[in-house]
């Protein structure tokens, strides 16, 4: 009896630090005025698929079925199809929009490389502004969420796809998507398999241009410079004013990002946390994507945050939420030990108790496995003086407390 | 462009109620010393099934099909199951296991009768005890969540399979679960109608020993007073029990309370806290269920708290959590709102402001619109004197604020 193959469980000690990670980035969107949404984790075929919506990629991983009515649907892949379905369907919405949304995707992906079937995403996205402002606001909250979580070594890879466009023409592309497909792997897999790669579907001098072009070095400043030098670019110029917003050492011009997805349109941002692990988080500009649920385009931008490899790389220990066991040193005492848990329970302090008859030692190497910080012992002798022991777990130590005053103590 | 039918868009100021809702129930189950869990919305189908699990009913409207790797797999139809696959996979776990889950859940159901076919849950269950300690708790517990959510008039019904076993075999009935569904409709359908439909399948005399039983009325003392001079059963002691360490006038003991699933075998319970609208949270005794996944029983119990239902008879507005707007006046102090936004968000206050450029009568328009109760406008004359204009969206009034202080404000 196991979960499905690329699904999990997540145990107490793992939720804890999910819903650590998960309320810490909820704040900063809070703070930065994104509302929360929800959508159903149901979409019709219709909508996942639409114009090959995410790409064909992605359509490809999608769990997709008929349902009982023989109507065609499917788990969303992403929470950006599903909030370009909304938006147009609600037309009356107050722009800009600007929503957060936490909340399960599913794609059937290689699990041998350690991916899940079923993961956790946070989104934010602003919705009906065509300003370098919009983009400069998602990637300053992602700026803040990373360090909200305490994260020191995180940077943010910023690129442009109007750039990488105006680089395809300038090297006599046409195939750009498929090129900027092989771009995206540089780091990756290198630039002599990046060069053979392009070389299968361009010509040897437009990969030159191309290799040559992304593999600028340099402080941002510098990067800029030097493509502005090679290539005139709208793209160039709004990275320019992202940065004068930002205004942050975090980010960092990557003339080779280029993201997999199809629908990009402007600035695409990926955020990395740890050497050992790809992007944990990573957006971009999708303006025309609206526009194939709707008769107009909707200017719009946004990132993901990967919450399970955010989990994975969190070096964080968090405490059983219970913070006192109520033990019974002989059942004469049961009763009383419910009056002292409702006691405590009243002044909303976290208290568990015995539900198993159990004698004293198993109840206090329960509580000790459960990793719950104290316990307090109700015996008969300390009752006779309206008093239990309170003992912290951690240091063994114990103090006689009036059962009055107890709740004070935590 | 639509939502699949039986799923719906949660848009803000719905959520907001949602997460009101949710976060006041979570503490409560903190409180009383429950561990959060999560498990995957996809579960292999032979879970799912597993010797008709949830009963046939429940199965016939599970939305299972096959994965690209021809998996039978579907999506769950409650928490349950999956905590029982869990509890099973998980032989080494500390028992009792105390753990809430809140997670969405699909049923492939009767959308004319205003149902959804995806809807949020959340769930306690104390696995390990065969204690009716434990059926106290999960029902304290769930008082307690409908006192912090501000409902007065809401009350439990309390009965217990044992009884209507015991009151089955007093009457000569063997084709029991289905003796308990038509009880179940006793208050929706009448006394006649479960007549009629109980002598469809029992004879005349034991339909008449149900029917009685099941109307007794009277104080929970009376009732089971009453009940008990007409069978023996060790239900009717269990249930004498819980009241005394419930003790609460929210409870009423209703011998016709009978509940759906096939899987309960103790204490059941259903509440209920709106006229309009049926339970909003129900749940029982389950010892055999777990043995259907290993080979031993474990006893379990618990509640599912329907959070759709709870959300939609909840009578509470919510504030947006988006504290201030700040407004240029003019193209000249747009740069200075920048400044002005990210020092109210340092200090953790939730800020917004304009990404269309817009004229200062829309931008007043969009801040009214979107319900954010201050703005601060931003103009040259204040500037000059390192200030701003703060005001108060309800009541009209202004104030002139040194930018420096202006955070004290919030």
């Amino acid at each position: 009896m196991q979960t499905v193959k690329g699904t999990r469980d997540l145990m107490p000690e793992d939720m804890r630090i999910r819903e650590y990670v998960m309320d810490k980035i909820k704040q900063v969107f809070e703070v930065y005025g994104f509302q929360p949404l929800d959508t159903p984790a149901l979409e019709s075929w219709e909508v996942l698929s639409k114009k090959e919506a995410g790409g064909k990629d992605v359509l490809k991983e999608a769990y997709d079925f008929e349902d009982k009515a023989g109507r065609r649907i499917g788990l969303r892949y992403d929470l950006t199809i599903p909030l370009a379905r909304l938006i147009a369907s609600n037309p009356n919405l107050n722009l800009p929009f600007k929503r957060y949304q936490a909340g399960k995707i599913w794609r059937y992906d290689d699990v041998s490389k350690g991916r899940f079937r079923e993961f956790s995403q946070m989104d934010i996205d602003i919705i009906g502004s065509d300003s370098v402002l919009a983009d400069a606001e998602i990637i300053s909250c992602t700026i803040d969420c990373f360090k909200a979580l305490k994260f020191e070594n995180f940077y943010i890879k910023l690129n442009n796809r109007r750039i990488l466009s105006d680089l395809a023409d300038y090297a006599g592309v046409e195939k750009k998507l498929d090129v900027f497909r092989i771009i995206d792997k540089l780091e990756k897999v290198g630039s002599d398999e990046v060069r053979k790669q392009m070389e299968a579907i361009v010509s040897k001098e437009s990969a030159k241009k191309i290799l040559d072009f992304i593999k600028i070095k340099g402080s941002n400043q510098e990067v800029l410079k030097k493509a502005g030098k090679i290539i005139k670019s709208k793209g160039l110029e709004e990275l320019k004013e992202i940065l004068s917003y930002v205004n942050s050492d975090k980010v960092k011009v990557d003339l080779s990002l280029a993201r997999g997805l199809d629908y990009y349109t402007g600035p695409i941002y990926e955020v990395f946390a740890d050497k050992e692990i790809g992007s944990v988080a990573a957006g971009g500009r999708y303006d025309k994507l609206i526009g194939l649920f709707l008769n107009k385009d909707v200017p719009a931008t946004g990132i993901s945050f990967g919450i399970d490899r955010l989990i994975e790389i969190m070096k964080i220990k968090t405490e059983n939420k219970t913070k006192v066991f109520v033990i019974a040193v002989n059942d004469k005492v049961r009763e009383k030990v419910l009056d002292i848990v409702k006691l405590l329970r009243d002044k909303k302090i976290e208290t568990d108790f015995d539900l198993r008859s159990r004698s004293l030692s198993s109840q206090l190497k329960y509580a000790s496995s459960m990793k719950i910080p104290f316990t307090v012992i109700v015996g008969e002798n300390e009752l006779a003086k309206k008093s239990v022991k309170l003992r912290n777990m951690k240091t063994g130590k114990e103090e006689l407390v009036k059962i009055k005053g107890l709740y004070k103590k935590f």
